[in-house]
């Protein structure tokens, strides 16, 4: 093993998070051009982005695909407060952070909504679900997050699509931390609307959102949005009819994106792309159990995108000093996000395969026996 | 002179447009990392950015700077939708695109407005505004595009808030186009937001936004956003608490804009960048003039952003084929945007100077003769 620090090609940290991600370096390299909005190749870049993402999600003729200039969250308020009519009602799956912001979405834009909340470690049940939209009539659509970062728990996206579909309501997906590297497509989860960012699973920068929808949904939309800047159904008319975004897109990220798509194509899809990072959460987890530590979720629950780990109980584990550590070795970790107990996170997506899984469970090993930890047992 | 194409140094074709504009190699190479969000050098920058915002406005402690991502009607719609209550009334100064979209976003948001429109070519008149607000106290608040890009009219920035400041109402400023280049600050032009962007005389690479506003006003502004993603007032807390995003930040932007305004300061800050561009624009003007192009606006009402020209009449001159050939020699222009004559415009902003004009001057005799054009007067 060569010393310590293990840095990218870029002299950088690996990024164990949910994001920003390590890239590589050719998707970077992308972005050392200016191009102009209104550029032929530049809108073909526009075009080929929106098709491959529809059919990444294998959408067809029915969906289209809409860039949304922003973080991953612009993108869901985006689907959010454009599908859910003023009149409509949201039913909200919350087991973490991103389901409980979809309310903050809904309190700002003045939507209805109920919430079905389970704990951060317990997935929905879809008998649960049916049992609520078959007890409120009300309820238009149904808001689901597909792997809630902050657990990293993978929710059951296909049950909750087929008794949302079996009861008439409409399924609006957050996507974000799982498209790409988790299978969900139109043809199985039927869904309205589903949210991702380019920054997750597909590897670009950070900077852009999307959204893909389903076109005779977003036709019904229009007047819907309270942001002009958010206003899906303005934002895709502008895009069929000249190929280019209403406002000065972000040309580089775009660019970036471009290029990410189609390493992620030369890495085998959605198949391959989820093969590394299931390849790299396994290799993270037994790794650091043999170490003593413990994961929150069972495995049976655990996406292969990011995993918590329980907080070590020996008094000599400073979680401050542990990443701080880490960082000086050249692996960048997450703090916890979770109510119920102490934890901190290790992400398995970006460009990371089994040699930086190694350099970081050495890491880890190096910073426990630094602080003198022998037991990292919670 | 070399043969054309002329190119940058990324082998593009020169961006005389008003945005994505031609930027320095150096800024587009900041964007060649990766870094975490929580990383401290990565929350340094953020802070750096902001202070040098706040110092560019000299804004001293009464200010904070409030960077948003997305393009610059994103930081235009979260300063109109965080900072007019639900009870305020906005005065909308309209002559061209920039004042009408203000128009949209208090639509969306539900804002009541009320609009002084002057014709394209034409600045409001400070004596009108004032008498608009003494015959409306339900004003509270005055939106005022500093330089419109759609046809490059310099407005009177000085005296608008001079009235408004007058008449004890708040002042909006959209400095988009503007910012870094035309001296506006709080000391003369006392404003409560300032709205601009990344990627106009800054020179960074599009993606971000920026509003530049008084304290005061923000606290009294909790609560009144419509959007999440968009309300200044919780970004700013999240910003002030901990140095980051509230959401996964751009981080290349970011990076971008960090390199590009600490070459906006080497090159002199706002005088020296002002003078590059008043350079360009008045070598632009008179090598235009000699070919025999009109100039849209007299030469004191032109900013020194962006230049319309009035359509040649001569049939033999077709804007598509003019833009075609001026591009295949390395010269981007902009269509018009006027309601009122037919034009086209050309940008004297980013990474431009003496060189690029008198190249696109010679472009542009080129492509007039090989159109067979011998008078391009309207």
């Amino acid at each position: 093993m060569k010393p310590f620090p293990h840095l990218t090609d870029t002299n950088d940290p690996w990024l164990l998070t949910p994001g920003p991600l390590t890239t590589s370096l050719s998707v970077k390299q992308a972005m050392l051009r200016d191009w102009g909005s209104r550029d032929p190749d530049f809108i073909a870049m526009i075009a080929r982005i929106r098709s491959q993402l529809v059919a990444l999600a294998k959408g067809g003729d029915a969906y289209t695909a809409i860039p949304v200039q922003g973080s991953g969250t612009y993108a869901v308020e985006a689907m959010l407060s454009t599908l859910v009519p003023r009149g409509g009602k949201l039913l909200i799956l919350v087991n973490g952070a991103y389901g409980k912001r979809a309310t903050q979405i809904c309190d700002y834009a003045g939507r209805s909504y109920a919430v079905y909340e389970t704990a951060e470690d317990t997935p929905p049940e879809p008998d649960a679900i049916a049992a609520i939209l078959a007890a409120d009539p009300g309820i238009s659509h149904v808001f689901a997050v597909h792997c809630e970062t902050t657990t990293g728990i993978l929710n059951p996206i296909r049950e909750i699509a087929a008794v949302t579909a079996k009861a008439g309501r409409r399924l609006l997906v957050d996507s974000m931390s799982a498209f790409g590297a988790l299978p969900i497509d139109a043809e199985t989860v039927p869904f309205d609307a589903l949210a991702a960012s380019s920054n997750k699973c597909l590897e670009g920068v950070p900077g852009l959102g999307f959204v893909i929808v389903r076109k005779t949904a977003l036709k019904e939309a229009a007047g819907n949005a309270v942001s002009l800047s958010l206003d899906l159904a303005e934002q895709v008319k502008a895009l069929d009819a000249g190929g280019q975004f209403r406002f000065t897109p972000p040309v580089q990220v775009l660019a970036a994106f471009d290029q990410a798509i189609s390493e992620h194509a030369a890495e085998g899809g959605v198949a391959g792309r989820g093969a590394r990072y299931t390849a790299n959460r396994d290799r993270l987890i037994a790794g650091m159990r043999t170490l003593g530590f413990a994961t929150l979720l069972p495995d049976e629950l655990q996406a292969p995108i990011i995993v918590t780990f329980r907080m070590p109980a020996d008094p000599a584990f400073r979680f401050t000093e542990f990443y701080d550590r880490l960082k000086a070795m050249g692996y960048v970790i997450y703090p916890g996000k979770l109510t119920v107990a102490e934890s901190f996170r290790m992400g398995c997506i970006g460009r990371l395969g089994a040699p930086e899984i190694d350099g970081a469970l050495a890491a880890v090993a190096e910073a426990l026996k630094a602080m003198g930890v022998t037991n990292p047992a919670p």
